[in-house]
This record gives C-alpha cells, structure tokens and sequence, in this order.
C-alpha cells in the first residue's frame, strides 16, 4: 500500500486535530483513527469515526429494563447476558465508519450486507486508480474438489507464475487501454489534445474485476459483528477475510467488553439442531448413536462431529 | 416537566465530561448536550450522542465524486447542490441519538419510521411513571368537519372544562389500579406484603395510552430530515410536532449548513405534478386555464393555488 | 371473536374468487385464505396473500449457485443445507401478508419487527371498535420472583375476579367516555346534535392499551421465521405466543419442505457458547468439570444443563 | 440475446402452468410472465412473480383510513391521493419479483437500491458465461464538457470503431485467459486432465466489468417506483436507463392506475425550492425578477427556467 502525498498530508492533519467533548470516547480506538493500515497489496481499512463505545450499549439496555437490570451487577454480566440471549437492540447504539480501499470482486461481496450506508469512489465522475491486486503466491490455490466454492491445494511454482503473469498482464493492458479510450491518463493529463475522450461512465467498463476501488462505509455495532462473523469464518473467501480480520481487531479497541462477550458467544460456539442435540446427548448418555438412527445426512454428521471435536466418531 | 433527582444528578456528570478526541465535533450542539429540553406537559428531549457535521457530508460526497467535485468551490455549495438532486447518501453519514420522553399515543406514531434504532422503556420489565399527557386547553380542539384526520375550533371554555376533567380522572382511576393489580406503588413499595401481584406485562393493559413513555432513538441525519420534514408539517398532529419542532432546533445547531438546505429544499418548497406544472406555465403565458381544462380536480386545484399564493383562483 | 355481517360478506366475496394464474401455488395455504382464524377473545389472524413457495427457495438458491448446486439432489435437501448454514437470502423470495387484529399492547412489541410492510387502522381518521382484551382466568398469573419480565403462579380465584372486574370496568368506563368526548357513539351515530366533538386524535389517548386494533402485516418468508422463532418461545409474552402459534400454522401450509427445516435447526436446537461447548466436550470425554472451572456463571451453567437435558448437573 | 435450450424450456413449462388462485391477479401481467424480454446486447429482464394488483393498495389505505375514506369515491382517486400527498406505506403491499441479465457494472449500480431482495449468480462457484456488453455506435459517446457524470456527442466512425475493437478484444482475451487458469472452457469441458484449475472464487477477478451476470431481484411497488423514477431520469446512464424503461412498462401491466398517477406525480412534475417558488411567484405576479435577487445560482436558475419551459428566461 502506498498512500499519495495528499493522503498522507490529509490524515496528518485530521490526526492533529485535538477537540474536546463530553461525548464517551474510546481511548484506544482513539489511538489509531484515521490510520491506513495495509490490507492485500494496495488495499487500506481506515477509522474514520465513530459514536458510543461499551457503556452506550448498558446505558441504553437500562432505560429498557429499567429496575430490572438491578441485579445483573457489572455492566459485563450485562453485555454478556445481552449478547447470550440475542437481545439485540442495545448494540445499534453504537455505530462506526470506516474509509477502505479494496478490489471490486471484494466490494461486491461487502455490498450484500445492507445494513450500512455507503460511498463509494464513482467511475462516473473520476478516473480509478491504477491499482489493481494481485494474490500473493501462497493464497494462489487451485479450485477445491469436495468444495464448490472453497479453494483446495495451493498451486505449484510454475503454475502460480503463469497464473500471476496472466492476471498482470490483463489487468494491465485493460487499464492501458482504458485510458486510450477515455484519451486521458491516470495522473489527469490528456493523452491527444485534439481528439474526444470516451465517457467515464463507458470506458469504466472495460477494467478488471481485480482494480482497487474505495468507499466510506458506516454500521452500527450490531452489524458490524454480523459482517465480522460471517467473514472471519474459515468458509469466507481470503481475501475478504483479511479485512475482517483487521475489523475484529478495531472492534476490540472500541468496545472491549463487547469483544470478549462476541468470541464467547459468536465466534466460537456452535449451534445444535434438534437432532443434532439428541445425538450429542445419547453419547453423553452413552446410549447407542450412530447414523443411520440420527436423521442426520452424512455432511451433517461429520459436521458435527467436527464442531465438537469428536473426529474419531467421523465416517467417510 | 419535573426531572427525579437521580436524573438531574446523572445530567449533572454526564455534562461535566471534559474528553479529548481527534472526531470532528459540532460546539453549538455539544452546548446543550443531555440537557432536558421540555415538550408538553410531562415530555422531554435530550440530545445524547451525535457523529459527524456538516464536513463529515462533504467529505463522503467527495469519496464518491472524486476529482468531480473540484467545480463546486464551497462545501455550503457541494451541500446544496446534493440536496436539490436527492443525492442522499452522504447525508446518511451523520448519526444522532436522542433520549425522548413521550405519551405512548405519539410514540405509535414516532414508531413507524423504520429506519431507526430504538429502545424503549418495558413496562414488562418495570413499572412505568405516574405521568400522562394532558394538552393546555388552547390545544382541545374539535374535530375537524372538513379533514377527516385534523382539528377545528378550539373548544369552548365548559366543554374543554368537562374533555380535561375526564382525561384527567380516567388516567389517575386506571394508574390507581394498575398500582393495585401490581401491589405495588409507583415508588416500588409494596401495598400489602401478604398477597401476590399481577405480572407486569399483563397490569400495564389498563394503563390509558396518554402514559407517558420513554425511549432512546437513534437515526441518520438523512431519516432525521424524513423524520422532520414529515412531522413539522401542519397536518402532523401538534403533539407530535411539538418534538418535531425542537429536534428541527437540534438539527440547527448540529449542521448548520445542511440546515440551510434542508429548509429551502424540503420544508419551504412544493411539489408540481406534471399537470399542475402544465397549469402555472399557462398562468405565465396568460393563455387560459380553468379546472375544466386542467385534468385537476377541485381539491387539488385548491392545494395548487394554495400552494402557490394564487388564492384569488382557488374555487369553493 | 364476532365477525361483523360487513366483514363475513367481504370474507366470502374474497373466497369466492376462483382466479387462474401462471404463478406458483399453495394448496393448503389457499384453502384457508381469507379465513379469520380467532386469537384471544376478540381477536384474529388472516392470511391474506402470498408470493411463491418451497420451489421459489430453490429456484432462487440454484441461480446463485447454478451448477454448483448438482451435488444437492433434492430441493428438500438443498433447503435444509440453505437452513443450517444461515444462507438466509432465499428465503426472501417468499412473501405472505395477514390482516391482524390485537389489543394494542400486542401490537406494540409486534412492530419492533421493522422489516415489514404495516397499514394500521388510524384512531386519527376513525373510532376504534368498542372491544378490550380480557385474558382468561389461567391467564391471571402473578409476577414471577425470578424473572424480571415473566410470569409465576396463576391468580386465585378471588384474586382473580377482582383483577378481572377491574380490567372490565376501567376499560369500559373509559371507551364510554371517549365516546362522549367524541360526541359520537361507536356505532357512528351522534350523541348531541348542538354540540362538537373532540378531535379523533386527541379522544383516543382516552382508551387503555387493550384496546383492539387491526393491521395489515406484510412480510417475506426469512423475517417472517425470525418472528416466529422469537415469539413461540416459552419467555414470550403468552398474548403474543398466541399469535406466533397460529402464524406457525399457516407457516406449516404455505411452506411444508421448509417448515420441517425450520422446527430442527431453529426451533428445537440449541446454541452453545465456546466455554459452553468446551464443557459439554469434557463431559463426553469424562473429564472433570464443574462451574468453577467453566467459567461460566450459575445462570449460565444452569441455562445449558437444562438446554442439553442434564438436569442433574444443574446447581442451585 | 440469445436464450440456451435449457432456458427455452424452462420458461415454456413455467409459462403452461394454469394454477387456480383465490389470489387477486394482474391478466395483463400474466400475459407476459417469464417472458424473457431483451435489453441491450445479452440482458433481459423477466417478470417472474408479483403479488396484489391496484385493489391491494386501496384495500390497504381503507383498513387505515376506515370510515375516513368514504369521501374518495373511487379507487383511482384513492390512489391519486395517496400519491400526491406521499402516503407511501399502502404502496408497500404488493410486490414483485424480477429475474435479469445485465452486466456487472451496471449491477454495480443497481445494488446500491438497498430494500430489495437479490440472489446472483455466484461466480465463486460456477463459471461465468462467456457474454459481454458491447455499447452500439449510437451510443458511444463523449465525456460531456459540462456534466462530469454525463455524456457528450456520438463518437465519429473511426474513434467508435476503435473503441469498440478495444472493447470486444480485452473482454474476449481476459475471458480466454479467465479459461485458461479455470482449466476449464465455459461449457464445461475440460482444458488439461493433468492439470488443476485455479480457484473460481479466485480466477474471476480477471474478468472485465462488461461481464453479464444475473439475478433474481424481488422488492415491493414503492421501491420499485423510487427505483424507476431515478432510473428513467435522463440523468441515469442509458445503460440503466434502458432496463428501467422495461420495468416502467411492467408496471403498467401490473398496476395501471398506480401508473397513471405515477407519470402525473413522479415522473412528469416539478420541485420548486422555497426561493426557485418565490420567483415563479413574481413572475406571475409580473413583478422585477432577475438572477441577482433571487438568491439563486446561475445553475439553479437555469435548472428552474428549464424545468417550467421558461428558455428565454436562461442565461448564459
């Protein structure tokens, strides 16, 4: 990742800025606004904003239960009392923004989650960057076998360097050409003074699905740690993952509490489905389980017998 | 409005924070920050927590417009130029959060903006005050003979003597009962110590829907205009408008710039259908128009030249 | 439940309909359409349209995954996958709406489902029907000791009726004077001549929260589960319950594939936390555990032994 | 376009289903369901599912407004008066569902209407058709010198023909190589049996943004009414434009008085800020009017005089 000296000369200066409020803070979370930290090749996640931090979220579970949380002491016990019985509306109170930069295959999976507002860079307006990714070796890995969406073995030497130098050399033509057309190079000169450019909103369309793009992007608590689930999960594809992973981390700077309460609950459980908790208890009951008299399918036998780390129980 | 001691006490600390923070910040509105502001008799509206100002708009509109922006010199200009052309999103990257205080007829009301995040106090839980809204006698109006859904004349002195009297005493006779299914007073003591009381959830069913109720409400500074645009209105029931109309000072005071905007482009303006636009352009041009000719009916006819100050046009 | 000669015309008109369409159908669904089927004593639940069915799930699931979903032979198959992995945005593609009655209190909880379609009769335009809920004797309960928002023992019969009587004479006595507030009785018919009612949106704060209203209620298949899930369970409200019984019903004949999918993975399942899991993980293996080296606290451990059916672990 | 055999299938069985419904339909809707009807090069856009027709949203509006609505004699004038005076929620009961082929940068666009329901085409799992959008002559157009988002003149013969070779040579070569690191061709076929294929979720990022993609997109008639009003504006880029105009005339089949007075109320008419009303005012009332006391920019001014067709009022 490298920043443009504007870019750099921009978030020095919001981070000089030194205002007093009587709003929460959150100290930590404080310490690295408006810092680019790297995601990918040239792809950043920066905190922007943000409003409320943990005691928001008991602040606002006690005007709800009024005298009734009197006996939940600690605003912890609260959070996780919250977080256990999926009451969910006191963690909107809190709500974040953040400035990214990331790929366009990866925008359009980001977009899917729809509770968040949004601005993104328009290739109407304004020339992309000529920025475009590209994997690292050790994340270039052939189509799974047994997994329709996942990846399986990472690809050999050979293999990998033609895969790469294809995606380079595509990625760069297509945007040289971009720039023929719209007769305009990236840095805002005019390639031939006397000749029309193509419209932006046209020549847009010949770019790769691999160029970096950027928006603002704001949510509240509640769904940011259904994005961060969703997508630090080992299903999620890496490349989105990589950025959940630096989210998770902003999440501990901002609400710590909240965090600790989220890896006990979200993040490590697991879930039983009515037959699934029978089995678990007829093993437990040491009564004779297996299954053909489970009602589960193969896939979810060993599904669960993996999230429960029974492997020797597993069939093939 | 009587605030309870342990809520002036807990304004008192919230108001005496002194935090440091490199977020932008909006000092008009930082002064009358968790201040109680009073509405109606009991009612109240606190502003609690906020994120962003008018540059945090700007800033987004720039994202999305890039080097596009560059035309438009001023930020009042860019804010302007966005809310004439409904280019909402960037408004949506403001936030408030708002502590409200409200009889439970207009939280029915205030409910159905969706795009909120609300927590509200239980009476499942707790038991709620003993306070409920009765309007000022300049605000007992008769029904409305010409608008199904609005009010005429103010009632005369006796009748709105007889209207107050009954509010009042229903109120009191059905709390008093409500204290007495519960066994419980308003101030958490026991009435007699020998005997159960009724749940919660079910006392509260005779409670009268002028109890006063509250909530913490927080929205985007897009859907706060929705919100206020739609309730300052004079067709919006005064009590809901009496919120409406101090929120509209809070937004003042928040985003002064947008403020600006947000009055000659929402509130001041009106809206031509195309026949209606058809009608004023031959007005311009003296050719002849009348209801007949005009594909309008009369009540429309009537809103138009209303609408416009045309009223020696409009017909009975 | 009465239904008004008004209404019991328009339910037959609307079931003598015997259109022909392109689109898919739901047998069962279709046979009770229209219905009113009772819920308390004044109120009901109709279904009043709907969109798509099992098949629509799958359609929607097979144009996202296209050749991927081969593997899956079965559509019940392929919903039970979608179900257990929360791929949730198939079963958006159904839609169902319900024409609802329910005392206001009800209706208050209802709406903060906000990802639904709502037209609600408006107590601004029109008198409210003179009809209160007023639960059955074994409905009576006290509040419960140990639970802040439920309900413990049944009131005794003496205990009981005063509540009762209560409830039916405070909300009498005050629909009785909203009428004469409005001049007007609940028939429409005036009271006095000379004489000018209160406005509509000012007599109504007059009326206690069991007070029926009726809506219209239109939502797609994956909220419509969220609220159900969330309402049939044992903390529900029971008035509420009553309500999410009968929708489970209708669930069970528009959608069956789905349904099944449903009871298993949300319905009779169970989540266990990451300390939760790790505990139920030592029991197998027999090692030694207890609450003290859980970390959990006693209403967590006691909330899992119960879920898992251990009752014997579980500490008092 | 050109439809696979599968396709062509599909929508003959689809289209010979005669269901029997108690359901209100839509006949001139029915007459066209599952058509796949073409846009641009490869796209189309088939109405796949709807519920409720115009009756559904006076059924609505008349549950709300109850006796109050017995002045509007008639339906088409119930839904006139919903429209104009933005009562929005009844619109909200019907809803259709879409299934469309469109190219990802148009998706790109599309997504951002956030209230709707989608499942795409995963490109994670199944390969991409070998279809790209190329724009015809007529509307390779320009930058616009005065519009940063916006078009300009039609390209001359040989600046057109070069653009549209670039075109179509990067979109054929990027998805050759896309082929090539899938080791695998579009139809399935494999490319080297010794040789394993990159990741789908991984090789797709070499494709360019003319790319077609598909979707199911569901929403109801409000969002869909928002979604073409800013879709046909001549503001919208002509390739979005272009699905919209379908959809327009979609919803004339479906909801021919919502249409009517959709035309009449969003797509024909005119908002007036409170200053751009003022001068329209002086000008009736033939009063002095110029640029400088109307608190308007030139831009704005000009926006007024050509949206009231007052040219000669324009400056320059």
């Amino acid at each position: 990742m490298k920043l443009t000296e504007d870019q750099i000369k921009e978030i020095k200066e919001q981070q000089s800025q030194q205002n007093s409020t009587k709003r929460v803070t959150a100290p930590e979370l404080e310490k690295i606004l408006y810092d680019a930290i790297p995601i990918l090749d040239h792809g950043f996640i920066r905190v922007i904003d943000y409003m409320g931090d943990d005691t928001s979220i008991v602040q606002a579970a006690r005007v709800s239960y009024g005298k009734g949380t009197k006996k939940v002491s600690t605003d912890s016990g609260l959070i996780k009392y919250l977080m256990r019985h999926w009451h969910s509306t006191p963690f909107e109170m809190c709500e974040i923004k953040y400035h990214i930069k990331l790929p366009i295959f990866i925008a359009r999976q980001w977009i899917r989650h729809r509770t968040a507002n949004v601005n993104e860079y328009s290739a109407r307006y304004s020339i992309l960057d000529k920025e475009f990714y590209l994997p690292k070796a050790e994340h270039l890995a052939a189509q799974s076998q047994n997994n329709r969406q996942g990846r399986g073995q990472v690809l050999e030497g050979d293999k990998a360097k033609k895969v790469l130098d294809l995606l380079k050399s595509d990625a760069e033509q297509t945007y040289n050409n971009y720039e023929t057309m719209l007769n305009e190079k990236y840095d805002g000169s005019t390639i031939d003074k006397n000749s029309p450019g193509l419209a932006r909103e046209l020549a847009r369309m010949n770019l790769t699905l691999n160029t970096y793009t950027q928006w603002y992007w704001k949510t509240d608590l509640l769904n940011l740690m259904n994005f961060i689930r969703l997508r630090v999960d080992t299903h999620a594809q890496y490349e989105i993952r990589a950025y959940a992973d630096v989210m998770l981390n902003t999440l501990k700077k901002w609400v710590p509490t909240t965090y600790e309460a989220f890896l006990d609950y979200r993040i490590g459980g697991i879930e039983l489905s009515s037959k699934g908790k029978t089995v678990i208890q007829k093993i437990i009951n040491k009564e004779e389980v297996d299954i053909n008299n489970s009602g589960l399918s193969k896939r979810e036998w060993n599904e669960l017998m993996d999230g429960m780390n029974l492997n020797d129980r597993k069939i093939t």
